[in-house]
Parts: C-alpha cells; sequence; structure tokens
C-alpha cells in the first residue's frame, strides 16, 4: 500500500453525486445507513463460507471482483461521512490505534481475542 | 481531502496486529463481520436522530470524537481486507464509480433515489 | 398481535432446510451473519426516504410486499438461532424488557432516546 | 418450539415504550436501523469465534445470556415492524418459505449454499 490520492477519488465522488443532484439524500444519518447496507453485502459473500474457503475467495476473479466492488461502495459512503463530519481519516485512524494499544495492553491480548471489557 | 499515507497507516496496522498475534484471528470472513459490527456501531449514533440532527452531531465534541472512532474502526478492517485480498484501492474505487455511471444514467437518476433495478 | 404457531412455523423451515441438506452450512455464527444481512437488507428498503415516507410505505402494496419477505427471512434466521441456543423466546424477551425497564428508569428517559451509559 | 403469546409480550413492548413516550422516536426507519444495530451485537459474539465454537457457546451460562438478550432486543424491533406495518406475521413467513421453495429448487440446491441467482 502507498500514497492514495483522495483529492481525486473524492472529486469524482463528488461529481458522481453532484451530476445527480442526491447530495439532498446525503444526510449523516442516511449515510450510515448506507454504508452499513455495503457492509452487510460484502458480508453477504462469506456467510456461508468457512474461515478458509473465505480467505481464497480472492483466486477466483468473479469473486474478488465482487469484493472489489463492495469494498469500493464502503470506502465511498466512508469518504462521504469523513468529508461531511470534517473529520481527518489519518489522524483519526493514528488517535484510535493509539486507544487501542491501551485498551488492549500486548501481554493481555496477546493470542486472545476477548474484548478488553472482558479480560 | 489530499493525499492519504496507506503505508505509514498499514504499517501501524500491521504492527498493533503482530504484536497481539491476532492475525490468528482475521479471515476474510471475520473482518467482514467486524466490519459490519463497527458499520453499525456508527449507524447507533444517528439511530434516533433526526436527519438534520445527525448532520449537526459534528459541532459536538464529544460525538464527533465518537464518530471518528467509528470510521478509524471501520477503515481499519477494510484495510485488512484489501490487504488480504490483493485489492487496489484507488483502481476499485474508479472502477466502481464507472459502473455506476451505467447503471445509473444522469437523466434517469437527477434528483431520484430509486434502485436502478426500479426505474 | 395473538398466538404464533411456532411449532407449526418452525417445522416447516426445518422441512425446507433437511431437504436441501443445509443444515451442514447453519452453524450459529453463519446464522448471525444471515440474520445480519437479512436486517440490512430491510434497511436499504428505507436508506433514502425520510422517516415519514418510511412509515408510509407500508400502503403501496410493492414496498410492503418487500418488507414483508425481509421480516419472513430475519425471522427465519432467529428462530434457527433460538432453536440451535435451546433459548426460550417467550422468557428472553420478557427477561430483557425487565433489565430495559432498570436500565431506563420512567423519569430519567421520558421523551429522551439518550442511551443509559450516556444520562 | 410451541405456541408464543405475541398478545401478551407485544403489550409489554408497548407499555416500556408508552410509559417513556419514546414512540416520537419509532419511525419504521428508525426502528429498521436498531434491528440492525442490535443484529450487529449479536454478530459481534461470534465474530473471532470458529464456527464450531459458536455452536457451543449456548454451554457457557454467562455467553448464552448474552444471546439471549440479543435475541429479545432482534424480535422486540422486528415485532416494533411488524406491528407498524400491519405485517401478520406468520403468513409473512409462511408465503417466503413457498418463494423461497421456488427459487431453490430441491434437485439444484441441495448441499450447495450458491445463491438463486448463482446457480
Amino acid at each position: 500500500m502507498n500514497q492514495l490520492d483522495l483529492k481525486k477519488i473524492y472529486s469524482e465522488i463528488e461529481k458522481f453525486t453532484t451530476d445527480r443532484d442526491w447530495d439532498q439524500f446525503h444526510s449523516i444519518k442516511n449515510l450510515s445507513m448506507a454504508l452499513s447496507v455495503e457492509s452487510a453485502e460484502l458480508l453477504e459473500i462469506f456467510q456461508w463460507l468457512t474461515e478458509e474457503q473465505s480467505n481464497k475467495v480472492k483466486d477466483d476473479p468473479k469473486t474478488k471482483s465482487k469484493i472489489e466492488d463492495e469494498v469500493a461502495d464502503i470506502f465511498v459512503y466512508l469518504l462521504r461521512i469523513v468529508h461531511k463530519s470534517n473529520i481527518d481519516l489519518e489522524s483519526a485512524v493514528l488517535n484510535k490505534l493509539k486507544k487501542n494499544e491501551e485498551k488492549y495492553p500486548i501481554e493481555m491480548s496477546r493470542g486472545n481475542s476477548k474484548k478488553y471489557n472482558e479480560f
């Protein structure tokens, strides 16, 4: 993974939305619904597969293309929410990782999938 | 929105995961579940708000910070899926926008929130 | 709402599943994924509607029929999870309502949609 | 599974809601969001478990109690939607099962988890 040109990507998203006059539907509430819907469409691809099978679907071009489409939809709605909430995505991620480091101290969580409030 | 340094962000994510030996839990199936769970935590923030209220929560520092945390969690799991599926995120988004342009011709979808299969 | 003949409904569900030899796919983990997927399909119906519009969709026969189908799918997967987890649905609901009564005392929550941990 | 006394259950739900004057928040749109949120809370219990582990959690009283609570929350919101949409739950399920029988003919779907549009 390298640089991601968010400026270019987001200007394409805005053009797509403006051309269709869809901003009127894009309250943050509605965008959070659309994001959940797209996440569930990704989930659906894996629902009856074993974990092992799920790790191999990328080798099947048709399924990989479906995953790419769902990932793209999720990212598009995520960026819309980021934009409308004045969030700096990079800082948000780095801050959250720091919080997680405190919630999940290495010695307590190594090899352990328990939630922090269940230690 | 400008450049996003995915290399830096993703190396932090990988370090966090490796330090805790959590890769064993991160099948793509499980990551897709975690992504849906985090999307629903974002959804929860807005479930009883009006659309208008949802557009204003960013002005409340406490709620904005919650939104930032959920957006970060979603993006982290999305990047894990992207990485494990060998997806190029930028191409995936630009390709999907092109498909959407065909599914939603401007003249049919302007100001209209109907799904493409309901035109 | 009156009596619901779960015995009859569930025996139809079991027959459908057994006829197709689908029980092999129905771990509780997978059923919880399917339940989330179906819930999101219900969510999708309302994502671009206003709250007012959402309250009126039942007057449109085509949309009402879609809602009925999604509600049915959700209930079917819920009953599968209930059955496989040896849960008594009626007790579970009545117990949870009691817990909610304590978490949300009337005087603190009247007309207030805040979550119990935000009082 | 036997009879489920929906009349009793639903009158408890209505009393709980009315006592708190919460009906004002319960548009069908919002209820569909709450249903998705609760479904994801159930999903969260299983996200890092293997399928085999997910089938055994009912033997752990603490986890079983969590599952019961989430199942109850899902069912409560589902009944609210059913009530507000004038849906007959029993007919909805039996009709949907009939549709599924046609979408998934036994000879094509036996032992096969493919979606009907992928046959």
